[in-house]
């Protein structure tokens, strides 16, 4: 059973041409022992922290959206979505590492792992050399990806489950409505800027790229917190 | 009497450091006008749309403020200054046009000013070019100016004023507090980047430079405010 | 009689479709005094001071068109133009004004009108908020404009023309051969990310507005340097 | 024997300030492989493919140099950087690719290894967040250790040598010139925004946490070259 989200038109198509690549992503051996809770904890402390690093540069990849941005409503969406890694995300996150014994100041002083640099500075230069258009859809991966696993963990057992704090924040209704708003906007500037057939547009080729390029991304931040290199 | 509010030590210094200049931008004719209340209609109308305008550019180099920082309580601070223009200042705005018969298609279809295109864009330079420090320098005269000038209004007799609104936004505690909080970050970037004694370290020319240009920019805008050019 | 040059198509429909705004651009009074030479030596003087300043941030936002291209070909022939400006235009401009008695130091010292910054910074925030063709459709009225100015003054009499030097940069083989490239890498960039028809292409809206708001700045420049503001 | 070259005052701060990690970069057993010509030819030609990506972003770092800056001489010294990478490096580059029996085409079609886009995104975001100075710091690990590398192997024996042309490139003069006009620029940021003592300024911690990282990635370079990851 393979649940596929609407996070909209454009996303739908983008994740179809590299089908191979966001399952290897979305349905990778750390999600898959997260989803079942033998993932060791070591691991998923590990990838804690390098998440906390990941939050930081994610929401100033937010905000070099905002600055791209010219329409006041898209811009709205694009700085509630800052505010909420900022004011919502970050601090549950701190909050769960404290009670898992890792302080804010442990948290300041990780060392950025290679693939965490690579695919967070990815995207904000996306945003630097191409268009809103563009760094959306190198910021989609992650946040619809999120999305996407966690409607697919909507029915696991919590109880007593190790990483329920996760699978919470990534299946409920507030973060899959952030998801179809992220949709929407995409769509709205593939309207804005590609018109009807995005697939068939000239830009296709690049958007695909660095969604494939964004989306490996994912994949190698899993794989370096499966295997605490 | 001079009022001159406290919103921290660098920014004392910087405003001393240009006086004329800054007495030019918050005693200008157009601040005296609106003060008094003689400001004809004509020229206020033109300054909302110009200000609109304005407001989404200032909304935009404050998230490259964002982007530009990397320590997460300061993040915070711009994310939250640049909320507050997204969903209370800009919304108060377009309120107010409404009820002297702009409506928001309207504002939206305003040809910038040269002086506002100069002022909102050497910002936004000033941020790609330079640091968080040089940034949140050119944002100052703009964010402080107007609560130097709220300040000095505070006991304005508001009954039946004509622009109420407008002096009531920057003279109230809320709009002092993100003054304080907004002067107490450009303190700590100084602290950060430059240590002690600002004025003596070998980056001052550029940060007052920076200041008055920016403090100039300010006055060109009140300046094509009340020429209507 | 009216000169058109051959810049590519881009570039023709884009001026046709702003034409008045256009022509009071390169036929502005300014040029058509610096033409038949009776533009006054101090305000000939006073643009070269604030061109020289453009040339600056001018050199800076071709280097921004550089970090926004992925295409090696399409870097290269945007850093040859950024070295012409470093390497040729800049020396050949502080020459000049040596020769009528303004030092290097003198033209460092210049304070930059409020025109000169609105341009400039416009173009380079046009760079960070869009992508490399919407930076260089912002670049095209100047360098392009510059170009068909030149080959208007093709056949002006030099000899003891006060400002042959001029004339003479714009109007040669070397810069049209420039203003050629750069039109054929915007045609180039127009086919990459727009296709066949950029009149009928949802973001010709935004090209047309970017190249009027560029070229109404360029006449903003002229008029600045005609009065001396 | 442990040849340091120099290239200014504060590089030889920061290269000694980490110290350990700037030697797993240098000497790392793809450099001595290299040197010794033992380096499988398959490391070498997946080294040329990922290089050439590398060149490419690396360029467009150093273009962003040119649009942080304000001094035209700094600027002039960074667009000849530029410059020599993409009509020097670039095409030396090719055309020993080339001999290899790689073409232009096959080289664009390199896929990024991770470690290769986080050096040159980290490098670039660097630019976006910080000013020159710390741009240019997390330049210096490449151009500089490149120099290094480069002098401490003037004297190896070049006669049938498999990478004679690797070698010649960047031990020869006009590579060390850059490697020194680079020094020099890094000193004369830190004079310009420093001043004197650099190691006991509040910029320290970060400049030589910038560095790094950077020499970091080079040497993550290195290792993805070695086992083609």
């Amino acid at each position: 059973m393979n649940i596929r989200p609407e996070y909209g038109f454009t996303f739908r198509e983008l994740r179809e041409s590299i089908n191979n690549i966001w399952r290897s992503y979305v349905e990778h051996g750390f999600v898959e022992q997260l989803r079942s809770g033998r993932l060791p904890r070591d691991c998923y402390l590990g990838y804690l922290r390098q998440d906390y690093v990941f939050l930081k540069h994610f929401a100033r990849a937010w905000a070099l959206l905002v600055v791209k941005l010219d329409d006041i409503d898209y811009m709205r969406t694009a700085s509630q979505t800052l505010v909420g890694i900022m004011d919502v995300e970050i601090p549950c996150h701190v909050k769960e590492c404290a009670e898992m014994g890792i302080s804010e100041a442990d948290l300041n002083a990780t060392q950025e792992g290679v693939a965490n640099v690579a695919y967070t500075r990815f995207v904000i230069d996306t945003g630097v050399s191409g268009d809103a258009l563009e760094l959306l859809v190198a910021l989609a991966p992650c946040i619809l990806g999120y999305g996407e696993i966690g409607i697919s963990m909507k029915n696991v057992e919590l109880e007593s489950h190790p990483y329920s704090r996760w699978i919470r924040e990534y299946s409920c209704d507030e973060y899959q409505k952030v998801c179809k708003d992220v949709g929407a906007l995409i769509d709205a500037l593939v309207a804005k800027t590609v018109g009807g057939n995005v697939e068939s547009s000239p830009r296709w080729e690049k958007l695909r790229g660095i969604f494939e390029t964004a989306t490996s991304m994912e994949a190698a931040f899993w794989k370096m917190s499966l295997t605490k290199e």
